[in-house]
């Protein structure tokens, strides 16, 4: 190890299922360079707080077990970091003679390493902020798609699966709200485990469509009176037509963090004002709503074989890509150009302006926003990301 | 096929994961008996209604698959039958010259079955009323545990494990609401995949115990400074020491069903309520909620695969305890006398007197109600259910 091989890593925002495939992936990576690898813990936070980890001891099989958990194995932050952070940041990094910082996180992370980037230049220090990106509202531009999505929509997917037989034993109305800011993907999910003409989530609303409630009861009526059920799938973050989030209105108390965004995690109004709404309005008793909420990034059970090898392999090509390329970065999935043909991926790269920051939506083409779903062309789209290791189910009725 | 030999099977309350391996268990072991072996759709509603469907012809293939499902394959029912209810019940099975009627469900259901049994004297039809028990929430009095409990209790205890990993990264108050109306089995089960100490979840609150929201307060405050994170598994049945319930309190809009019982699931009140609690009057900033919900019961990939065996073996064992017994019964798993010996289960009847709308709670040598958790016993008790397929993790924080 020279001490011009000295590396960092940190994970920043709200953590995946395969957050640490990446991180897996980078440390194995950087050992063949014979890097020092540093761990920042709790992201950028930790350089402030000059808390470290040197992570070249880990053993093989010990990071392996860190591949397969859920959360950040070296700690997140909402931190985000303003102009004098990024001077404090970079003069730490600069006294550790830091030469490569590898930031695994969201567009909320690209856009703390494109401040820090920036700064280089005016600092004197050579460093590359190198960017590998997760999260599972798959809402990063200028990729295809992005790690960590997979999984989570695997969780939907299946759960929604599961909920449709559940509806069949004990008919009625059921709502599950999905995780998903700006991005409709996660919910879009929903559907990719319908294997039947009747089988659910019969309507999907989506932050993309605005929002209206008659709209949304009207739907549910009709379907519900063809069917006697009705499960639908509504993102956390739909909006009416003015852009104004729903769940603002159903819940008291907001909360927003550092990046200014309101919480809307961790509470259930928006699922309980809905099922209220359907209870008074189309008089239907059985009414029931599940705030699918943290099982989403974190259950252990629902890891899609395919986002854990592509987390893993991203990494793993940040590090080759930062050989090649010598200036600051973020890695990318390149965007598939025919759905219709066999699932493969490549990597590329992409400047941190591009993508720092950025939100990607549903492209029109994958919904269809008069009936409340979406379509086939997202199923060719997103049943890939979600591996093949799905239970076998039938029913009698 | 002979007419001496027509059976009915159906399956009432809230479906489990496992319910459907007790019913081709039953199916698989009545086709070695020629029994021509009707379906009710819907439970006793399908009785009432003439809908039924006939079994023999399904292939092996598709009943394995039908075992692999959630949800009532056979559709399921909240009626309870009263006397008149009943009195029909018994001429349509007289009619159709049904000898033996099997019915899986919990406590609500064995009550129905004991009803109808009552009547079968009265009414000169000989027939046979086996229970096979099913419940997430494991409060069936006489039996060791319930079919059902051990998949519910693997996703309690793999979402606490995933919950763990994601606090450690951004930590907080985490509380997660667990199903069960009376008995704290399932929230109890949230400690089974502990591994360090200070692996959450850090305190448990049972409906057994006396909920007081001072004292809840108090332990979290304790159990935050001391970490700067508290993960909570609370059972949504809490109530306080007039046998209250908190979500009475909490949830504007009571539903009752057919049993009288006050619907808990499908509305997120309590733990929001809670969650303000905390940010109120602890000053705590990160406070998350989660109401768990129907994943509990019918995610498909947390199913134990001793449970799933159990729950086969109980539908098979039933048709052989038909044979010998001649009369009602209800199928039962023996308590475990040594729960330090290797985890071993034998099949015993019970009446349908004795377990008939009972409820087990949870044994005061399974908790420590001052410390807020579960016991060491509890573990031993409660971890061969869960299976051994967890995926193994790890972490560097």
């Amino acid at each position: 190890m020279t001490s011009n091989n000295n590396i960092l890593i940190a994970q920043g925002g709200g953590p995946t299922n395969v957050i640490n495939q990446s991180l897996i992936g980078i440390i194995q990576e950087e050992k063949k360079n014979k890097s020092k690898i540093f761990g920042s813990i709790n992201g950028v936070n930790g350089i402030i707080n000059n808390n470290f980890k040197l992570l070249n001891k880990i053993s093989l099989p010990t990071l392996k077990l860190i591949g397969n958990s859920p959360g950040a194995a070296l700690g997140s932050t909402r931190d985000k970091p303003d102009q004098k952070y990024c001077l404090e940041i970079l003069d730490i990094l600069k006294r550790k003679n830091i030469s490569k910082f590898y930031y695994i996180g969201g567009n909320d992370s690209s856009d703390s390493l494109k401040i820090i980037s920036n700064q280089t230049k005016i600092f004197k220090h050579k460093l590359q902020c190198i960017h590998i990106p997760k999260t599972i509202d798959n809402d990063l531009v200028k990729n295809d798609h992005t790690p960590g999505f997979g999984s989570a929509a695997k969780y939907v997917a299946m759960l929604f699966s599961g909920i449709n037989f559940d509806v069949k034993s004990l008919p009625g109305v059921y709502l599950g709200i999905v995780m998903g800011r700006h991005a409709g993907f996660l919910t879009a999910a929903s559907s990719l485990l319908r294997k039947k003409k009747d089988d659910g989530p019969h309507l999907i609303f989506l932050p993309e469509i605005p929002f209206e409630i008659d709209n949304f009861l009207k739907l549910i009526k009709k379907e519900y009176e063809k069917n006697g059920k009705c499960i639908v799938a509504i993102s956390e973050g739909i909006q009416d037509k003015h852009k104004k989030l729903i769940s603002e209105r159903t819940s008291k108390n907001q909360e927003f963090d550092s990046h200014g965004n309101v919480q809307l995690s961790g509470s259930s109004s928006l699922g309980d004002f809905l099922a209220e709404q359907i209870k008074k309005k189309l008089k239907i008793s059985r009414v029931r709503a599940d705030t699918l909420g943290y099982p989403q990034r974190c259950f252990p059970g629902s890891v899609s074989e395919v986002d854990q090898d592509e987390a893993f392999q991203i990494g793993r090509t940040a590090v080759h890509f930062s050989k090649t390329e010598k200036k600051s970065f973020s890695t990318g999935i390149s965007e598939r150009k025919n759905l219709e043909k066999i699932y493969k991926i490549t990597f590329k790269i992409n400047s941190l302006e591009d993508v720092a920051g950025k939100t990607k939506t549903m492209p029109s083409k994958f919904y269809d926003s008069k009936a409340g779903n979406v379509s086939k062309l997202f199923q060719k789209y997103a049943l890939p990301l979600i591996g093949k290791k799905i239970p076998k189910t039938s029913s009698i009725i």
